[in-house]
């Protein structure tokens, strides 16, 4: 197996100027990561020879394949295939195979071919051509020097994947770059902060193989647990054990693995208990039960809602007594346990949740700032609340996604403890 | 002004293995642009102190400017900060003003702060903090040599945004790293295709300065207009008549500017015709609701709504005729239609709109397949629906996307046909 490193070069101003994501770069690294090719750095760089080149310099130091993407098309900006030549000391030679297949795919899309079009054929005497199916501008595989490979893409992400599954995974397994994989299980949190959470799994985050790391996106905290071995099966062993492990010390606060939500995690337990769900939002507008029925299958559950945005519809809709509405206030504990029972009342369902809230900028007031969020639970025999303050300064966005996953996270954490089967 | 360019470092594994898309550095290159200020490379490495310091010194040699996201967390793979200190020989030093407001921050959260958070407060000895309101780890302003500015920011996105306008753009402005501007104002279409628009609009795409580009993102057509001048004031100038122009030949179809969603548009024209307005959802569970809703102040028009996932909610709640259900079936115009009225009916509105479809991935038929949606709309005289084919290979997100938009663009529209006041 070859040992060296890979490195990813995306070429293109408009990646410098902030037009585009750079989705190419997550796509390669991801294919490397399944094929067990570790790459340790990106770089991205604009269309520019010079500085292109000092890219290509650096690159060849410190990795082994080096992997192009950007750079291919027709227009003078274009620039990847003529430098890298260059950079090597290479003439490009036009290539009578990917010219003639250049002029077919103009004909059949009855379109002229102009000038421009013909520097795609030119390649760096020497390199094997990487076909492209989907557009007029073909890659390469290179070996400017003995143990350097090199492969370029064009920018095009439907191009570029198509390359990358038809050529350059067989060629990369062929030349022994590919011996085993690197697989990931990421173990998801709630209710724990992240530094809480490595303190307790500390003597995990030594580990080298497989390895554990903490991180944290939108109040969900994980832990990536990754896995290099000589295939997917073996992976698995390697991870299982240590996810057990990590689960046990999590407790209740791990729900999910990889892309479960805690809607996936709440609507397993609903159908584990044959229970049903209804919702009552305020500040979250529908966002509460657009998270529910994001998980496929959720009608066998989730019966619906009322977003009771005005006060006259939790009167009328759900049953709010308006004295308390002007008593307590629309955003208050009394409030949001009668929202939660008269959702739960008029769908008819086993349990229903509420949120009412103080979503910002505007509404605060000193006793009741923006960030307050009562939560209301309601089932067949009792209704309880829960008080939650997620910040003044937060932005609405955040205030109304930490609502909709506490609440969640609530009904869950029930549904855990007290586990009721119809 | 400071003629040398910028460079942005992402450090995070996760980047390499592909688990995130690098979000920031997009961000951080439109930020750039913005300022004027010109930035040649993006590297991104992992959590590996090594590699990270053998890149700072790569920067170094090319950069005046040093831009690093991630690695600030509390936990041991966060190395960013000592890789620093390290790489340019100065010593870390607890800063006590950053461990007080750590300390704050964990006792208004009711959490126990862990030895690991403290790690937080250490910072390279005469570097300046970076102050982070939103979260626990602060960055650093540094020039750790003369002529060679380092600034670090934390890879969670929301803490990075709020940083970086809060006190970096500040910063480099007073520092003379902004001299010039370049500024870009987006037009929003809906209901045209990226070709369509930009063969319309083609003469504009040869344009210098302002340049305007078309592309497209979640069904969002968009056409950026970017003016490169020496104040935000004689950007607009440049910028208003293109605009202008622009949304003449866009017609109808464009919808707003920059930041501004259907919602926006929408719930302007309601302010201005003094009409209130109501949903109701089946496949997209609330998402219509939390569309209008993420809108701050739109409680002035928008009464609430009925999830009515089930059919039993759609008859009870809505008033949809049991009979229809059966003979039509929950997805059609029957149903979408009285769905509409029912709402607008029940919370006493001006304005109902409804959603019914099939998103998917189950629950299809060749008679109706994924991605058929009826969406009712009604008002005081008249009720209608329009059917929409979102495409039976589409995912559930994005059917559950179109969904929602078209039935505020449809809104949109007839609002802006008829307009009514009250």
């Amino acid at each position: 197996m070859i040992t060296g490193s890979a490195e990813i070069i995306c070429v293109g101003t408009e990646l410098l100027l902030g037009d585009i994501l750079n989705s190419n770069a997550q796509y390669l690294a991801k294919q490397l990561a399944h094929l067990g090719i570790s790459h340790h750095y990106q770089t991205v760089v604009g269309d520019n020879p010079l500085r292109l080149a000092r890219a290509i310099a650096i690159a060849c130091e410190r990795s082994r394949l080096i992997i192009f993407t950007g750079g291919l098309g027709p227009t003078p900006d274009d620039i990847t295939t003529a430098t890298i030549a260059d950079f090597f000391g290479v003439p490009l030679v036009e290539n009578v195979e990917v010219l003639a297949d250049i002029k077919a795919k103009f004909a059949q899309r009855d379109r002229v071919m102009t000038d421009n079009n013909r520097k795609q054929a030119w390649l760096p005497e020497g390199a094997d051509i990487l076909p492209n199916t989907q557009g007029t501008a073909p890659g390469i595989l290179w070996q400017p020097r003995p143990g350097l490979h090199i492969m370029t893409f064009p920018g095009v992400p439907r191009e570029l994947y198509s390359m990358w599954q038809t050529t350059a995974v067989p060629y990369l397994q062929d030349q022994g770059w590919s011996n085993g994989i690197i697989h990931s299980r990421t173990l998801k949190f709630w209710g724990t902060s992240e530094s809480g959470l490595a303190a307790k799994v500390n003597d995990f985050l030594q580990l080298e193989n497989p390895t554990v790391a903490p991180y944290a996106s939108d109040g969900v905290i994980k832990l990536r647990i990754s896995a290099k071995a000589d295939s997917l099966n073996a992976a698995e062993q390697l991870i299982d054990p240590v996810a057990k492990q990590l689960k046990a010390i999590g407790g209740v606060d791990c729900f999910g693995e990889d892309d479960e939500t805690l809607g996936n995690a709440v609507g397993r337990l609903l159908i584990e208990q044959a229970a049903t769900l209804a919702v009552a939002e305020s500040c979250t507008g529908g966002g509460l039960g657009a998270m529910v029925t994001a998980v496929p299958g959720s009608s066998q559950y989730f019966m619906g809602g009322i977003i009771s945005y005005d006060n006259t519809v939790k009167e009328r809709l759900l049953g709010v007594s308006p004295q308390d509405l002007v008593t307590h206030g629309a955003v208050s504990a009394p409030v949001a346990e009668q929202m939660a029972g008269g959702v739960r009342a008029r769908l008819q369902t086993d349990w229903g949740i509420s949120i009412t809230g103080i979503a910002g900028p505007g509404g605060g007031s000193p006793q009741k700032p923006v960030g307050l969020v009562f939560i209301g639970v309601a089932n067949q025999t009792t209704t309880w609340h829960i008080e939650c303050r997620f910040g003044h300064r937060k932005s609405r966005e955040w205030i109304r996604l930490m609502s909709r996953n506490t609440a969640l996270d609530i009904l869950r954490r029930t549904l855990l403890s007290n586990p009721q089967t119809v």
